[in-house]
């Protein structure tokens, strides 16, 4: 069974902190040597079977005219949130070679590095929004569907214009090397149904549609999103990531022959091993071991030990199905 | 149909803001007449049909040993967190008379205005031990998982502790006249299913157990806990309350035979009335009109205008199901 994990690069390797400790995260993304070294860290130690570029779902907003700073221990802060129409007229679009070369760059020298496939990835068009319309992280996500529901002319064109720059970014990352990419749409599951159809589905299915002649597969995740994978998968992926609320036979019942990635809590690798090799081989049965990458249900967490991953790697690498 | 929300007493008031510039949050909470105002005025002011005692699901945690203040814009912090069995071992049992007599005093005070039920609330064992393990608010309750997963013995007797406290917290709020009571599990949506079940569950129904002979209908609530319905159901409440990512009608099927509690996003309070009011029918309709409280499916939002509430209450009122 393949395996890697999201978030595999980053705060659980020492090395990669001894880098924090130079360089901010918008440094390390922006410079190709530093963003491949990352990435590359955890396909040397964990044996995992993608490489997933080190970068943050807000390095293309930048060029885009967004005043953004990644706060330690916060996350996103923006100077100039959207709120206007105004403010959405004033982003220009992302033209990836000259508005983000060192992204590209990075890719180039990855894949002539890696012996393993290299995931590109972007965030999506409602996750970005949010950033964007808060101007930092929110739990609830008020002042977004405010203008979601008061301006839906507005808040289309928005989502129109992140989905053409998500496009020219994902192109340009599988046209530099990128074997598959990852659409993260980390907020979507703070909406109903209804409201993801209405105001979030159509940018995603744009996205999917505008590369899909370049033949990459296309994974698309979210979280808390175990009432919206229906509708997630109607906007055109080729794999659906699952949180790991959902037990992944439920998830494949809810996804008639769409291949599936994950589940696993990301807090069971802080477990003793015999529990965390307990509720992984449960992901495994449920996931039925056809059509599944195995990953966690969503980022490695910091604490996260690497020895432990590798185990897990090794683990999912031995599994086999019951036969009959 | 019936209607309240939840979190309808606080921030969206301008009366409530006022008392909160010369008072801390735990002083309202302390000081009966002062949570009793908090608590009546959306009943003045929005017609709903229950009340909800103000009050935080920590109170009863300081005189169990838990050195815990509210801060503004955080949540609650703590200072001596449970991280060990010595630390569970020095917990007090929870005697309200004499520990929260307050509370009881506020309780005693609405029941003589109230023309509409009061209903009482406890915060749930896991979004308690939550609290108390990380010593404040969590996106990914990493060190309480890990509490859970490599100790069960120490877990288990914490939410064991905990159930028992919040038996005679909320016996003694019926007993002071408390018409119903809600069980908030605030973060037991953040475990899997198979989690959920072994470590959660039995603590839970030992609390709708240690109730039941008063009578008064157990409504109990957590958010993204679409997975969880069954489980949650099978720890024995009355009601089950629905986050609003379920569309209710899936709720529903998933809960045959339980009246549901539920469940608009509170962000559509944001929303024009058009907008606000074609999502509420649909949550009507999808509720079935029978076996059905009308709610928002989490906490009112600060930002909500009291006068929009106001409204809804009345469209709910006047809702008839579709005949035939």
């Amino acid at each position: 069974m393949p395996v890697w994990f999201m978030r595999q690069a980053g705060r659980s390797f020492a090395e990669y902190r001894r880098l924090r400790d130079k360089h901010s995260m918008l440094e390390l993304c922006r410079t190709p040597e530093l963003a491949a070294e990352v990435t590359l860290q955890p396909v040397r130690r964990l044996g995992v079977d993608a490489a997933i570029l080190f970068s943050d779902i807000v390095v293309p907003l930048a060029p885009m005219g967004v005043d953004v700073e990644i706060k330690e221990g916060v996350g996103p802060l923006i100077a100039n949130p959207v709120r206007s129409e105004r403010d959405v007229d004033k982003l220009r679009p992302l033209d990836p070679p000259t508005d983000v070369p060192y992204v590209l760059e990075a890719v180039k020298l990855l894949v002539g590095e890696l012996d393993v496939p290299l995931i590109g990835f972007a965030g999506a068009p409602f996750t970005l929004a949010s950033y964007m319309i808060e101007g930092r992280p929110s739990k609830d996500h008020a002042r977004t569907k405010a203008l979601m529901y008061s301006n839906p002319t507005v808040w289309h064109r928005l989502m129109d214009l992140l989905a053409d720059a998500i496009v020219a970014y994902l192109r340009a990352q599988i046209e530099a090397g990128a074997a598959a990419v990852q659409l993260f749409d980390s907020w979507a599951g703070a909406l109903d149904r209804d409201d993801y159809v209405a105001y979030v589905a159509p940018a995603v299915s744009r996205i999917f549609d505008g590369i899909q002649d370049l033949g990459a597969p296309r994974i698309y995740f979210g979280v808390t999103t175990g009432e919206l994978l229906e509708a997630m998968a109607a906007t055109g992926p080729d794999v659906i990531g699952v949180d790991w609320r959902v037990p992944l036979d439920a998830a494949r019942g809810r996804l008639p022959g769409i291949p599936v990635q994950g589940n696993l809590d990301p807090a069971a690798c802080l477990a003793p091993w015999d529990a965390l090799e307990a509720k992984a081989v449960r992901v495994l049965e449920r996931g039925g071991g056809r059509g599944h990458i195995f990953n966690l249900g969503h980022g490695v967490l910091p604490e996260t030990d690497p020895a432990t991953l590798a185990r897990l790697v090794d683990l999912v690498h031995r599994w086999r199905p019951h036969a009959g």
